[in-house]
């Protein structure tokens, strides 16, 4: 077993017991405690006794930042010099800090692709949902308020695709799997706005606009940008205040990618006339304006929750660690270190 | 004015007043109070002193029923014999007993194709929140339960589109539409069943299949027939212990083609895992254990709320009564009238 490189599983299995079985032939994997905490897990990084000591492979989940709290800094400097990868669950990494890793000469893995269909459904679901105003029809609905309120439970009117455009911010994986779903309904264009505009090839018949010509002429702003330091509150009082009146957004990439107490008052002052979100500031905690808003229609970040993409996530995870295992380098590199001499380089671990 | 000839509007107008407007040039148009009530509606249709005396064409919304009661054969008797049409707005009619019309050669004229987008949108939202078990996430969400529910409020874990069968019980337009929109989503396939096999051109890629297969084989059952006393309870006990266990049931055509208890005991059993639904067997009143139910999504009959949508069926209502005044014949009589000869050879009002 010692000549096998250790895995460390952060987090736990729901659907890849093969997968994991399988790199159980290869690697010598180690968990800790569901009871640990970020405290309990610095300290026994540092123990030379604990079998956290020479792991050179460390998985995590969303969930496990419960026992180890966020990878920032202090715990890239904590991990012993035998961890060549942290392989993330999910396509954001937002609870990871690269930085501080690449400075380590630590790669960090994370899933894209397997995410984008799930979360493209659940997007669609929700824009729908803001679009035509169901959260006003479902509060109601669920209370039993039908009879009294009257005939749709006295929910205002939604309106239709027709007419309408779509405003895709981040056309990457997700967004263009969005887009592509959309394209039925109806939809009067869609337009994009990235950082640099696409080869017309990846535009997938969606049309570039600048991010002021975005904001201006968008009736339905879609999110799906990673979050980090120069994307944290992109959506601000400022941004909204050069949005159409009454348009409709839409958030399945982070919460704070949007400013919520700007979004609040725009919310209640109409210039936002409807709002669908499965992910939320400080999520799991919402303001509670923003649940008794009817115009609001929200789910508890179920955007991957499906049996078949947690498996392919965590099929992902698997086949990221037994990359970094076989070949040095994981299956999907995050963007940032993509390239780097110390990632191309690096070697096998058997 | 006199010369006009009268055309009884029973319920409001929400957006084609210009349409109104236009008909007026052409027709007499007269209203009831708000606050008639059947008894009174069939007192004044056959008073000779009353406005309605002379009606000629009646128009009526889905909400005038609480004037009128429903268009039964008690009503169609009593109308005048200077009524030639009833112009419903709406696709589905079944507030409208047609056969007591017919033997007196009146038409009845709906509002299909401009309701059909609407309502597959609709019926798009409820498939996806049913597959994806959206229901167990918003009821929590709602609550503020998130943060000690846990993880996605400790909904149950929902599927993907990959791998699953849908079934469309009755391809027409509606049926047709929601089929066109699914397509990107990407399930296994789409199979329909119709009481007659289409042409292939009318199958848009869709495969027939008989009803026992169709109950057999599909994995997402997606209802939109119209409510006939053929179709009153199709989806009963023994409808559901066909269906594969675990099925997914969505309807936006009418309540009462599902018999709701029938189909709450397979919702406890889990032989049906999830239902989405805009209609109701005794709508505005919904059964609270279908209420309370997590994998149940619900909404208020919203189908066609929409001001697009809402403005072109209106406009449709008003096309088919202009075009019984100028012709003689509705824009669109229902399928059951269609080639009598009655109706054909009927003759302008002008």
């Amino acid at each position: 077993m010692s000549a096998k490189p250790v895995v460390l599983r952060l987090g736990s299995i729901g659907y890849a017991r093969e997968a994991w079985k399988a790199l159980g032939e290869i690697a010598n994997i180690v968990t800790v405690d569901e009871s640990t905490t970020r405290d309990k897990f610095l300290k026994e990084l540092k123990d030379p006794k604990s079998k956290l000591h020479n792991v050179q492979v460390i998985t995590r989940t969303f969930e496990s930042v419960e026992q180890t709290g966020r990878f920032d800094k202090e715990l890239a400097q904590a991990l012993p010099s035998s961890v060549v990868a942290v392989c993330h669950l999910g396509a954001g990494y937002d609870q990871i800090d690269t930085e501080p890793f690449k400075e380590r000469h630590i790669q960090v893995t994370h899933t894209p692709r397997a995410v984008n269909n799930a979360t493209a459904d659940t997007h669609v679901f929700l824009l729908l949902g803001a679009l035509r105003n169901y959260g006003a029809g479902i509060r109601p609905w669920l209370k039993g308020e039908w009879p009294a309120k009257g005939p749709k439970a006295g929910a205002a009117v939604g309106h239709d695709p027709e007419g309408h455009v779509v405003g895709i911010l981040g056309l990457g994986g997700i967004g263009h799997t969005i887009a592509n779903k959309l394209k039925p309904f109806g939809f009067k264009k869609i337009i994009y706005h990235n950082r640099k505009r696409l080869p017309a090839e990846q535009e997938y018949g969606c049309e570039y606009a600048t991010y002021e010509e975005f904001l201006r002429t968008a009736d339905i702003i879609s999110i799906n940008i990673p979050l980090n330091s120069h994307t944290k509150h992109l959506i601000n009082e400022e941004a909204i205040s050069k949005m159409k009146d009454g348009v409709v957004i839409v958030n399945t990439a982070r919460g704070a990618i949007i400013d919520e107490q700007a979004l609040i008052k725009a919310l209640k002052s109409g210039k936002v006339r409807s709002f669908g979100a499965d992910v939320f500031e400080n999520e799991p905690q919402v303001p509670q304006e923003l649940l008794d808003m009817p115009q609001v229609i929200g789910l508890p970040h179920m955007g991957t929750y499906t049996v078949e993409t947690m498996k392919h996530m965590e099929e992902f995870l698997v086949q990221n660690a037994e990359s970094v295992i076989t070949t040095g380098k994981g299956a999907a590199v995050v963007p940032e270190m993509k390239g780097e001499a110390w990632v191309d380089q690096s070697k096998p671990l058997v």
